[in-house]
C-alpha cells in the first residue's frame, strides 16, 4: 500500500496579478482533487491541469470572501457539475457547503480539518491536512505577516487569538501556504512563524496597535470581487 | 536517525519581475545550504531568509549564464566569503567551482548531481537531488515548456537531446523544478513533460522547425545581464 506521503499530487499554483497561491491537493488512489483558493482568470489554466492530471475536481474551497480578486469556483462549477464550492459558515457568503471549526473535507482517502481563524473576516477558515503535516491560512496567517483587519468585519484582537489558537499551536514542523505572498515566498512553518513573524511576535496589544495604524489604501478590486465572492463566483450555480 | 526526507530543507523562491525562480536547498543535519539561481535584486530577502533559518551558504549555483536578470551570487559571496560560486564549465563565464557532467556537489549530507543539458546555451546544467527525487532543470526544461534557442550558443537540437537524456530520463515520478514560469506553475514531474510538453512531446524534427520559429524578441535585459552574469554577478570576488 502507497504510504500516506505518497497519496498525495500537490501544486501550488500563482495569479501574478494578484499575488495569489491556489493550491491543487488530489488523492493518488481515487484521483479524487480539490481547489483552495481559485482565481477566476486562472480558471482554464486550472481545468487544464486537472485533465492533464487526470484527476476529479470534487471540491472548489475559498479560505474566506475574497476583496482582492473573485474567486474561480462558480466558473469550475460551470466546467464540473459534479464540484461542490465550499465557504466557512461564518462569512455571509453562499455556496454548496458551509463548514465549522472542527469539521473533515474528505477527498478520496485525504482529509482536510477546518479551523475558524477569523479575524480578517468572520467566515475565514484554515485547512490543515495532518497527514502531510500541512496547512492552508488563507489571509489570516501571511508569510512572516498577516491579512489587514481593516474592513470586511476585520478585527487585530480576534487575528491575534485565531492565529495564536488555531495556527500557530500546531506542531512546529507543519508548513504553512498563505493564499498570498508579495515578495516571492511559497511557504513558511509553525516554528519560522513563532520566531520571526514580524506582527505576530508582539504582544496582543502592540499586534492591535501595529494593525490600527497600517493606513492601506483601499483594496483596488473590492466593489467589483466581494459581491461576486459572496456568491462563490460571479457565475455559480449554487444548487440551494 | 532522521530519514533522508526529512534531511532537506527546501524553499522556493520567485522574483516577479522576471518569473525566476530561485531555490534554497538545505541539510537539517549540518545546516549547509545552496542557493540554485539566486537574483540580484533579491539577495537582501535571501540573505534574511538564511540567517533566520539559521543555515550556512556554501554555494551560489547558476545553472547558466542568465539572460533575462543579473545573478545574485556575487552580491551573496560579498556578504558571505566562504560561499562558492558554481557554474557549468562549457559556460565560458568565471566562478569558483566548474562542474562538468556527472560530478557531485555536496552539501552537508545532501548531493546534487550535475547533469550536462546544453542547448538554450552551452553551459546549461541540471542539478538532481535523487534523494527526493527533485531536479533544477534551469531554462533547459520549462512546465510545459523550454528556453529559447535563438542566441547564446543556443540549439534546438542540442536541446532536444539534452532534455530527453538527461531529464525526461529520469524515473516517471522525480519533481522538475524551473528556472520559470510565465503562467503560475511551480512544479511539474518526468510523467507530466513526457506526456504533454508541447514541444518536447514532438519529433525531433517537428521540435527543430518549432524553436526555429518563434520569432521572439531580443531579451529586454540581455545587455546588461550577459556580461555581469559572465563573471557570476557583477560585484563577484572571483578567487581565482
Amino acid at each position: 500500500m502507497a504510504s500516506v506521503r505518497n497519496l498525495l499530487v500537490f501544486r501550488q499554483l500563482f495569479h501574478k496579478e494578484t499575488s495569489t497561491y491556489t493550491y491543487l491537493l488530489a488523492c493518488k488512489q481515487t484521483m479524487k482533487a480539490v481547489l483552495i483558493d481559485p482565481v477566476l482568470d486562472c480558471v482554464e489554466r486550472d481545468l487544464k491541469l486537472l485533465r492533464e492530471l487526470g484527476v476529479q475536481l470534487v471540491y472548489g474551497i475559498n479560505t474566506h470572501v475574497h476583496a482582492d480578486h473573485i474567486t474561480g469556483t462558480g466558473k469550475l462549477k460551470q466546467a464540473l457539475p459534479d464540484c461542490k464550492s465550499v465557504l466557512g459558515s461564518k462569512s455571509g457568503g453562499r455556496a454548496d457547503i458551509f463548514v465549522d471549526q472542527s469539521e473533515r473535507l474528505k477527498f478520496g482517502n485525504l482529509m482536510l480539518e477546518c479551523r475558524s481563524t477569523p479575524g480578517h473576516t468572520n467566515g475565514c477558515t484554515t485547512f490543515v491536512l495532518h497527514d502531510r503535516a500541512m496547512a492552508f491560512t488563507g489571509d489570516a496567517l501571511l508569510v512572516r505577516g498577516c491579512g489587514r483587519t481593516d474592513f470586511q468585519q476585520g478585527s487585530p484582537s480576534t487575528l491575534y487569538e485565531s492565529v495564536h489558537s488555531q495556527i500557530l499551536s500546531l506542531p512546529k514542523h507543519y508548513k504553512l501556504y498563505p493564499a498570498h505572498d508579495y515578495k516571492g515566498f511559497s511557504v513558511t512553518t509553525v516554528e519560522e512563524e513563532l520566531a520571526h513573524n514580524t506582527r505576530l511576535t508582539k504582544s496582543k496589544e502592540e499586534f492591535i496597535k501595529i494593525m490600527d495604524n497600517l493606513n492601506l489604501p483601499y483594496p483596488k478590486r473590492i466593489d467589483e470581487s466581494l459581491p461576486a465572492n459572496l456568491i462563490c463566483g460571479v457565475t455559480d450555480p449554487v444548487s440551494s
